[in-house]
């Protein structure tokens, strides 16, 4: 059976999310967009039948069975609970809310309506991240003390991104650390100490998050001033594995001494694993998946929460 | 003019200035270990006229224009007065005192002596610092925006680095940061935030320090736990400078694009700059370093003070 997809957005990140739908072989029913020679476009691309210049049309289309919205983040939570109102499930890109208890809510609002509701953290569902949490587990390498991340998405052009209420590097791409470290490590406690930068408009533009997961020392920095680095790296008492890209990740390479095996997992579009998922829990019946649970998400919004807060403090203490 | 070391310990740090000073075409007089036995064997191996069995012997040795000491942090500060005492020239490994208050009160006091006294942080003497300062100060790359550094020490045998009160990685190499990125960035202010943890004997084995060095974020790591990367990586606008070892570097590479150009500077001992800089400051009479002033060993005395009580309350707030 396949799973019918109604599209909330033709944002660029929609593409790559389209494609893997299709190589996946399930079915995109309906797209919307404001514009509707937007969505037009979209549809002619991607073989469509239905377009459509409002999102509620998508919602009450009755051959949809699951929407993915990916609107700018200040309207996850409010289209998140329109199509659960319709009676739909719903993928919704990262962060599915801008705090802790928008993302309870809408959760608990699933939950009653009986329906499917899941973040849409892709790199969980990835094969590198699959072997590295084995490694983690089995102790291959030893024990884990530390963990670096950089990645930078520089200059962005959407207007949402420089506006501090929904935009910036920390709205943009914290999870991306959270989610994937609390899924690989499966942590009690997550302490969190970050510094970062402000854009002259006030988005976050550089931050270096310090993270304790349990014993597990992390620092992961996300800029949008210029390239970096974009890779994680696993640092075991008896060597490291280096993830390039870790979000989209398709090989590793594992270091112990002198000695360094790559391993690659190609794939065109790593939105798939994903995508298959989601099949598999509508499939099951699940309302929530058990790799991207709502604790999951809602442990991430807490800790945003609480991120957004500290540096707001830093700022208060330092009158900037 | 050949300039006179007098050598306080036979601690491995020593053989590798005695490379240096030797190569420079200066000369050893005196070496003292606490072992004459010790003492002897590095005077037979580097053809050095006087063993000596006491620190003092050599503070007294008319032979020796100026000491080079490499005693346990701890014993830093009192060794660094007893041979201003004696009337000798001074040049202390990092860090030359466990607290802002020490290193004042030493840099006071040689000043009184009319006698040298300089922390030996070698890494800002390297043709490779002068290199990356010459394209931060140009802006070649644009502007600088990030700092990512990593390095680590597994294992130390020493059992004075177990010792938290001198030892772990904060008093052991923070320095090598701070003071690098001092004299790099020649920053107003330095915020700071570090994350880490303790063995169970109480020393930091791990670091995660976050910094704003004016508005260039930092991170910069050290472990005692296991292999990491050593490396600095200075991320511009348009692209950026990576640094292997950035503590005794010999090379960097820059990356524009997909375009990475390396450089090499090939050295047998990388202490040789700095034992070079120590003749000419001698030879020209001056008393404080211009390239490595007492300003700066204060300053990051006084950033290590902040960094220990930073983590001592945050253990204190968790009750750990």
């Amino acid at each position: 059976m396949s799973v019918r997809y109604g599209m909330i957005s033709v944002a660029s990140i929609t593409d790559r999310f389209m494609h893997a739908v299709l190589e996946n072989g399930d079915v995109i029913t309906a797209v919307a967009s404001r514009s509707l020679t937007k969505a037009k476009q979209k549809a002619d691309q991607y073989g469509i039948k239905r377009a459509y210049s409002s999102y509620e049309d998508v919602y009450r289309d009755n051959d949809v069975d699951i929407v993915y919205i990916a609107v700018n983040n200040a309207n996850h939570s409010r289209e998140v609970k329109r199509a659960l109102q319709h009676g739909k499930h719903v993928l919704c890109e990262k962060p599915i809310a801008l705090c802790a208890e928008d993302a309870e809510e809408l959760f608990t609002y699933a939950r009653k309506q009986g329906l499917f509701l899941m973040e849409a953290q892709k790199s969980l569902f990835l094969p590198v991240t699959q072997v590295v949490r084995t490694h983690i587990q089995k102790q291959t390498l030893g024990r884990l003390h530390q963990i670096e991340m950089s990645a930078s998405f520089p200059n962005p052009t959407a207007a949402w991104m420089h506006d501090p209420a929904q935009g910036g590097v920390v709205y943009g791409s914290a999870s991306y650390t959270i989610e994937y470290l609390d899924y690989l490590l499966a942590p009690k406690q997550i302490h969190t100490s970050p510094m970062g930068t402000k854009e002259a408009g006030g988005a976050c533009d550089r931050i270096s998050m310090n993270f304790l997961f349990d014993d597990i020392l992390v620092n992961s920095r996300i800029s949008m001033n210029g390239p970096t680095q974009h890779h994680a790296i696993f640092y075991f008492e008896k060597g490291y594995i280096h993830v390039p890209d870790y979000w989209k990740a398709r090989e590793y390479t594992l270091v112990k001494g002198k000695d360094h095996q790559r391993f690659t997992f190609p794939c065109l579009y790593e939105m798939k694993y994903e995508a298959a998922h989601v099949r598999e829990c509508l499939k099951n019946g699940w309302q929530e998946s058990p790799i991207m649970p709502a604790n999951r998400s809602i442990r991430c919004c807490s800790i945003v929460d609480n991120i957004m807060q500290q540096l707001e403090q830093v700022n208060r203490e330092e009158g900037r």
